[in-house]
């Protein structure tokens, strides 16, 4: 349909196709004990050519639905220890078996399935979906490239009723709100870090170390909590603590949004609540982030 | 704008009007140790007179924003020790603080806020949102009659590796599932039971209660499971449980889809899959209902 | 697992099962010109007897997968023209083709494709997603019973920028909204009704009929609208209408909730804003339902 | 409470904040004519200094609730004619009005609102929510900058029953999809375009303009449709076609997944089903996408 003359005036930037939302639960059995991981999975890939968009020459293609197949079959071939293992085993599947794979791409994202207990026993084949936080990877790599692995953590919503504040901020003609030394604060935290190497991490390891870290310094001591005189700076010292406990950690991006409860004001009912009965907004929430990296001679 | 002869042929079945998703998050102070109870609630009062329905008269109609007023208010006043309770205090201000109001209605439902503990430590003012399951109650009380409380869970999800079958079912011509001794279970569970009194009723530790047995049906003893032959089967058992258990219920309706995990065929692409690898399936799901209730005799 | 004497205690209020979510699009080509219908259906059944449920006898179960399978060919058998009359085969299909099911109960949903159109020309095969309103019906039968057909329109989401208002309401100490001759409206429509017969009924004229009258009575005349003093009102008004124009209503309920758009308060910041730049509110927002029906006498 | 050392190893990448999901409804009134547009808006900073995330000075944050109200402010002030024009307008405020604000950034989302017709008359004041497909737009500027405006397109959902095929792909071991000529083909489009100036460009007509290319080029004339031989072939050939028709675009993304409609196999139930009755398939999904731009030389 499109016009030579059309096609003769414009340049490709990136193409990329794939699977999206491939999911799969893997069991392990040993004997009676059984280990499960449920996944779900984008997969894109790029192409040497652009005969398929250009023509609609498909002889290049590898079909979307034949990735859906490939992940099926690498979680039997090759077992699902973590979401991150697996998406290196997808692109370097992609990457090895055909030659005309440029680049391979897998999100992956887990199902925070939690074996349940009593009375500290565990059982031995059940689960509960516990949803406290959800953990993810995006792997990406290059035809003859190392991969690049990002770990992430989402959804993980906390809360304090006490040891935050906002003050000294800057005012203009639009500024309404009051400074305060205490107030509720609540954040939904993101954070995706990159490791600095592929090779012998402990993926789980490191994932609860930053889910401890950030609950840590979101919170602080359990018999008195910690201020924090903005979500930027409590922003910046999880970060900072989490390159010092895991120097596999290269650079990590946190977004921490504010989530708003505000003192509802029953003055107008002639009542005085101070900060007893708050309202919780849906919308809209403060966003606040920042990306940090290790210093180059850091990494020395 | 309607005809007086339009009105002459039509009778109201029912009515009723009020706020949906009012919230709040009240916040418990002793000393430094803050305790929290985030609930959002839909309030429906229902009239004695439809005048505003007929004529635009809206005399008698307590406006929606003074109900939301309202929840705000009794939450500084009365305090939300648990939803039940709550949603009592507000039926019966609806039902006491004016005399043209029928029928007060409340559906609640809390936030699953979890305290921080580390170390076993508990922390006094930080929380985590830990959605494992949701508690909610409705609570339905008539002008000069006694309110009737239901409470409930949902969306509490939890899976077994084995241990499940069904095997023995009708077959037409149209059945195609095999019969199986041993599957993957998961259910999203829904209960919802009526209190038979309304005082002196641990709310808590009631559902906390109903939460523990559905789970210990569900999974049976920690170091071997128990065999469920079927949804059905499994939900009765746990109607029983919870019946046996807390004399304060009277009736409970459970619901429990069956959220199908399938073995993933391989054989076409030459590898032999044997319930290692399983596709979760969002749609369809089976559904498994049942209320049931003690007997008359069994109340004495 | 379950004891007698726990058996003993407890009778069943209801049971039923079947299969939710179950989709098919069906195509109906007639030469070129091709027709669709996409459907997700919920199936429940009811058994004469509970021995699923009480020894786990699963003899008498038709499996949800069965269910499953029943609607699909059911789709292909009978067509698919309009998700009542699908609905109801799909109810005479279970009550007449087993002598054990007491009840059927299917929730239909239609997909909201609309015909592409180009320059007033349809085309022949392609269509868009286009859900300014969603079309279901619940139809439920007994065995040896007549079923019982609703209809029913949902999200359908309107507003208008002037000629509504709320006024001379009751007023008390938690009251603080102001009486206003003017304000924006916005509801998001749900409407339910019965038919009084099943036979010769044209579900898709009187579907569309039911929009028609919702849209005109919220709206009022193009060149200058039509003031409502209450939703309550205009709900009522719809009601009215509805009744008048389709004989075949026996009974509708209408739910209209009052989505909150509020002028913001300018003046901290030295602006007049005089409902020029509103607050759309997520929640809470107002609800008001209203079920109505012929007169008995009205029906001879 | 970080160290010192900890923050001299230490670099940043990025840092912003600001406000997700502001709200307006803006309402123009010429007479009785009113004209609506309803947006809800990201808006993200990155400042000069951190030191508010290094050491809790927050003396240059302009707070995320000035943000909020400057949005509401400017909406009065300026009015909103276009989602792009308002960021714009958002962008040059921030800029213009501190010295310390580096780069501005704003996505805004528009509501489909449409106004409500009857028999081919506008009314004057009522609308009906649309969602056909959603328009949006991600503005971006820096100090001392050209604003970068993209628009975009989203969800909007098409299906067509025939003229689509899948033929002659790449085929290995894990490739059991079958080719054909003929098959149902439904996507979600996504575009997303830049534009190569600010000034006098109509914004309201290119995304209608934009608009009608996608759906053209997916559907074909309406009489016979036009055969796609791959989702890749259909997104390349809509941007052609996009950028012949508009010399203000440079640059254009599209995704079009490929939502898939699979032939129901019956055979097992002694049933031919020949693409009459598909299975809509929730995931998993193919996935295409690719951005094209103009080439240098075709700029001259």
């Amino acid at each position: 349909m499109a016009t030579t003359s059309a096609q003769q005036n414009v340049e490709f930037v990136q193409t990329g196709y794939g699977k999206n939302l491939v999911k799969v639960l893997c069991i392990r059995r040993h004997g009676i004990h059984h280990y499960i991981i449920e996944v779900k999975a984008n997969v894109e890939l790029s192409l040497k050519s652009r005969k398929d968009y250009l023509t609609g020459d498909n002889s290049d293609i590898i079909p979307t639905d034949t990735i859906k197949n490939t992940v099926h079959a690498l979680a039997k071939l090759k077992g699902v220890k973590t979401i991150e293992q697996f998406s290196l085993d997808i692109c370097h599947h992609f990457l090895t078996s055909f030659n005309h794979v440029l680049r391979a791409r897998v999100s992956m994202e887990e199902a925070p399935w939690k074996r349940i207990e009593k009375n500290g026993e565990e059982h031995v084949h059940a689960f509960i979906y516990s949803p406290e936080a959800f953990r993810f990877c995006d792997v990406e790599q290059n035809l003859n490239g190392v991969p690049v692995v990002h770990s992430g953590l989402k959804d993980m919503k906390v809360l304090k009723t006490t040891q935050s504040g906002f003050e000294g901020f800057f005012k203009d003609r639009f500024t309404t709100l009051q400074e305060t030394k205490d107030r509720c604060f609540c954040t939904s935290v993101y954070a995706r870090w990159r490791y600095n190497r592929v090779q012998d991490i402990d993926f789980d390891a490191a994932w609860e170390s930053v889910k401890g870290a950030l609950v840590e310094r979101f919170c602080g001591p359990c018999d008195r909590g910690e201020y924090s005189p903005s979500v930027q700076k409590t922003l910046y010292d999880s970060q900072l603590l989490i390159l010092e406990r895991l120097p596999e950690v290269e650079e990590i991006e946190i977004v921490m949004p504010n989530q708003h409860y505000f003192n509802i004001d029953m003055t107008k009912m002639g009542l005085q609540n101070s900060n007893e009965v708050l309202l919780p907004l849906d919308n809209p929430s403060g966003n606040i982030a920042g990306t940090v990296r290790r210093k180059p001679l850091a990494r020395l």
